[in-house]
């Protein structure tokens, strides 16, 4: 059954109408071009596929969903090409997710911030584990802001306050918090994580796709911000990568151990309001 | 005190500021035709008073609230009607009620359902018992999506994720769920729900009217959407009506018991992601 | 370390990046005339630092944050005069607060009521003590409703139902419910409050501004509202304040103790619903 790819996303066809997406890029799941490819790739066939209704996005490493964006540079054509939708590849491969009519559930568990948190809030749907989840945007603590759709969406679902604060607190939100505010529909039991995610991923494809795609695209035209916010924030991110404040910031990560040790990368935000490199 | 009405519902002026609405329409208070004409009646008189503040919704029956639309298609001129708003008449009632400067609690018990879902989301404010709920949006189950506000009304208030979950999940969500997302205001101890809202709905009834009417008024303004979003889902609903696919889950509903096997009635949801039906 | 000024509020300059304003108008901190103008003073101050990241606002009485605005008339020009961004000064204050790359926390400990709780909507993130708070609307219980953003602020952080139940209920809502609506951002244990929200503003003060000032800028450019509709709720509540019905239930509160008897003013909104004054 299982479908294995030479890519860091494994597609498993569970029945042709539920296929799980399986993120499987050691030692982190860490975001860069090649992730996106993936991603990219698999659009296309979620765009063309005429049976399927639901893919689940899971990650065959226990501690990391997908971890972050690449900082030291492996991003290929992510910032600078342009996708199917006529905007930038990193928008262009949210933006399609959001639209395409197949239900997307993103089933977590482990480290997922900046990018990844941003990729997750593209997705339809989020379950969490409740004693594994280490969620959040930590871009302001290397000089940076979320560039990929964070403060445009975070605020729709859990309020200015909320975002306003998982954004410029730069913390991690564990399961309990992310239920609480909205940013995952639920947090579960561990142990009862896949049963849950599965048997919705089963019950929603045992329905009829015009039914789907129809209520999907109600729900999007009321609830999803025009490109152009999106494409403002993008832009400001891109400049913001040069700054050299914050390449001394994402320098000093990378030095104590981000991308390289585990303990590090599994635990990064803590240090980021001490990283000892001056401010601007 | 009780002035019992020979409609679905009768009305109980509780005083001249604060009257009780009481679905009595068994065995399962469906949602017909006559129940939206009672609801018309009834918005005649909330837009007319010059005395009444408030008015709560409940219902006589312990585990019916309002059930859901009738399935065998006792639907008068509800589709196809004209209301005095311009709009069609399952639309006119729902936007009537959110604009009426007569606040409308709805006290809720039991099962809530699809287009009964639409009429509390078109309340003023929802209380839910904690332990007698089944509040949900099964449409998706039976081939079809939702068309009176619930597509438009849900991603406004428990974001859109959750929206998602609600509407593609066609599942029941239960008192604590619903309030965790913020589908309902609150959701209370059975025993004390009564108390509650009776007390909430003496203590607005003793406010002024030029008050109460501007406030709401105000919330309005940056809360409720244009009728377009909502005649757009409707339109969509209608069309979704003759699909045979749907037509043929809404039959295999119908056979299993709904409308007529009061054990069934309370739990269909239970079984739509496995109908035995073609799917489309 | 302290710089206290002779006015209702106190400035702590506790680092270059990091201010704590306090205050200290005893016996209840209501807001007035004076109030005002040391938080427009404190927001000259604000937007012309070239160090500051962040302001923490907080009470140096223990039972009251900031109670409600004065209704003994001390209003000085908040309700006439024109601030610097061309608006009124009561709608300027919050305006300007919401804009300002400074980010602002509020410390919220007892009571916050009416145009309070409009300054804490204002602020960026809302932090509260969970045994020791008193946040609501008061303004129906007499006879009027919030004009300085409530009805604006609250449906987008809480959803139009519990909105509406914070407005026209006129109640106080405690640490856990208001946590629980997103009305703040988090309760916490009265003896942990302090802590985080120092260590937080710490963590924000140690980020660099010009990333700060532009995720401030892309939350702010899909959450806040127009100041039209601003406008609109505040010319609507400079009539209210005219309405006889209105100033008879002020006359009856301050009468009964608001403003002068501690305990009156601690509790006054258990009363509204029977102020025993003829209603409108």
């Amino acid at each position: 059954m299982a479908k294995p790819n030479a890519t860091p996303m494994r597609v498993i066809e569970e029945t042709p109408s539920y296929w799980r997406a399986v993120f499987d890029y050691p030692p982190f799941n860490v975001v860069d071009g090649d992730v996106f490819q993936a991603l990219q790739d698999l659009l296309v066939r979620l765009e063309t596929s005429e049976t399927l209704r639901v893919v689940v996005f899971e990650s065959a490493l226990p501690d990391f969903y997908l971890s972050h964006f690449d900082l030291t540079g492996k991003l290929g054509n992510v910032m600078t090409g342009i996708g199917p939708s006529g905007l930038p590849v990193l928008m262009d491969t949210f933006v399609r997710l959001t639209k395409v009519p197949v239900v997307s559930l993103a089933k977590i568990r482990g480290c997922v911030r900046g990018v990844s948190s941003e990729f997750v809030l593209a997705c339809d749907m989020r379950f969490a584990s409740r004693e594994n989840l280490k969620l959040g945007h930590p871009e302001l603590g290397v000089g940076l802001h979320p560039g990929g759709g964070g403060t445009e969406r975070l605020p729709h679902l859990v309020g200015r306050g909320r975002a306003l604060e998982i954004v410029l607190s730069a913390n991690d939100f564990d399961g309990d918090t992310a239920e609480r505010y909205g940013y995952v529909n639920r947090s579960l039991p561990d142990a009862e994580l896949d049963g849950f995610v599965d048997a919705l991923a089963r019950r929603i494809g045992s329905f009829d796709r015009p039914a789907l795609g129809a209520a999907k695209h109600l729900v999007n035209e009321v609830s999803l911000l025009s490109a152009d916010w999106l494409l403002a924030a993008f832009t400001s991110f891109g400049k913001a990568l040069g700054w050299p404040a914050a390449q001394n910031r994402v320098k000093a990560v990378l030095e104590r151990g981000l991308q390289s040790d585990t303990t590090f990368e599994k635990n990064w935000p803590e240090v980021l309001g001490d990283l000892g490199v001056p401010k601007q």
